[in-house]
């Protein structure tokens, strides 16, 4: 299920609001199929991969990151369908498609089909990587990650608001990674106004990936930004499954007041600033009590001599 | 020689101004002696060890973190003169001893003897143990150890002055094992006043470790406490070894800004405060690329839910 996760990863950005889902068929231990979602959320993943099988998806195994649709579209028939006919054998499916129009009758047709289906495997890895799909249908909002870019001492410039370069070549190249995931990215006024970002990905061949750009104001929009006058307007975007909060310290801090960050970047740089722009601003706090037990370590690296660490709000 | 490092650790914080030095005498593979400079600084570890050896010291391997010193003292003769008359064959020294009365003059002592001498093995870590010791000799000051205990967004606590607790319970014993291998702790005004911290070793067994406490001011000292007008004071302290630099913001940043901090230790709590007290001010810095190339990551572990990290002054 981890190839088919990373597969699925290749569609990731693009397809909103459809999820970016990866279908793997294997056959005498070998795979005579791989898909993805396409640019756009159509053709599913089950279709791109049976078409690559063939005839070989007769008696075979298909993985799938996640449950597939049980419903018709104008755009083509249900995967479950299509499995079904290709004369898939068993399926693996990691997480169920809490989609209405599917949420278990894609199962429900494939065992009714014959098909001996298991679900769950891999399926931690699989929610990551369809999180903001499953945020989407679950909560009516995108999956929203906070970056932030920092010294030792949580610094994000000096008082001048010089900040070139706290980060190293390496983290700034992860970051460009993390933008192509995301569907929209979201900066502040004074991030806009300070830097004019371009917030494009500048990765050789992941430049169509680069996303919908956003300015969080209360004010005045831009042209051909998108305008969100606070954090609470993530839940009108229905088209988007990712948001990447990319800065500066006032859009972190009203994200992070209104509880609506789920994961956080943080790229370390290995030195310290002292007086500066600090990285977030009043997050509503009252004691440090109610600081604890909100975020839980999912990942960390060195990044060249910085350190990227992942955090994911813990929300049990 | 790592053991005889380990051994040598033993002692730390008690012996200086004398260096805290380990000795293992090592016959037929089977340790025979074992020796760490005594509190106060004599005996020293060669006397110990040999001592415990006896008549198996013959024929046997010394391994000693520092060089034999050379020199006659009211306390004791001379370690390299000990080691032959009781008939080390082979010794091995990790860093060889600045001190004018020996810089050499103890492993000559020891070849003139016919013993074979090897010398640098395990020096980087015998140099970290000895870090006080060596710093002394050769700069005329103390090592300095700075602590900072921090939210992931690099604050020390809320805007009210709160700050109980932000690391965690691992994190604080950690802290008090740092204590136990310092001479002299030393807080600035605004800590002492907030906490009037003890400052002492709250481990069992370790309590007599209890480093001398000190206070930063520009103001009167207070009773039982050494004063320091500045951080260039350190060298006017001529019997410590290691100094401990605990808070807050501001002694953290005198002593930065003098460049007088050899060694950062970062507990960082899975946390975010947001608006409240900065771990650091000014510095200094008149730009980002100064900041960078001053420090090198020496450890990093995770304490609980708390990460520590240990960062070396670059000096090179």
């Amino acid at each position: 299920m981890a190839a088919a996760v990373a597969i699925g990863e290749r569609g990731r950005g693009r397809t909103a609001p459809n999820p970016s889902v990866g279908c793997l068929i294997i056959k005498r231990g070998r795979i005579v199929g791989a898909g993805w979602t396409q640019p756009g959320g159509r053709p599913h993943a089950e279709a791109m991969a049976l078409a690559e099988a063939g005839t070989k998806a007769r008696g075979a195994t298909a993985y799938v990151t996640l449950e597939p649709c049980a419903h018709r579209s104008l755009r083509g028939p249900p995967c479950a369908e299509l499995l079904a006919e290709a004369g898939i054998a068993r399926i693996v499916v990691a997480v169920g498609d809490p989609d209405p129009r599917t949420d278990g009758r894609g199962l429900d047709r494939l065992r009714a089909a014959g098909i001996e289906v298991v679900v769950g495997a891999g399926a931690a890895e699989a929610e990551r990587s369809l999180a903001g799909f499953l945020s989407r249908v679950r909560l009516g909002r995108p999956f929203v990650t906070l970056k932030l870019a920092m010294s030792l001492d949580g610094k994000i410039a000096l008082p001048s608001g010089e900040s070139r370069w706290i980060t190293g070549e390496d983290s700034r190249a992860h970051v460009h990674g993390e933008r192509a995931r995301a569907d929209m990215i979201i900066v502040g006024r004074g991030t806009y106004e300070a830097d004019k970002p371009r917030l494009d990905v500048r990765l050789p061949g992941l430049e169509p990936w680069s996303p919908r750009r956003a300015l969080l104001t209360r004010g005045e929009g831009v042209a051909e930004w998108h305008r969100l006058g606070s954090p609470a307007a993530i839940f009108d975007l229905a088209d988007v499954n990712d948001l990447f909060v990319e800065g500066g310290s006032g859009a972190a801090s009203a994200f992070l007041q209104a509880d609506l960050v789920d994961r956080l970047l943080i790229y370390r740089a290995p030195i310290l600033i002292g007086d500066g722009k600090q990285s977030i601003g009043y997050i509503g706090l009252t004691s440090i009590a109610e600081a604890h037990r909100r975020w839980r370590l999912a990942d960390s690296r060195m990044l060249g001599i910085d350190r990227l660490e992942v955090y994911e709000r813990d929300r049990l």
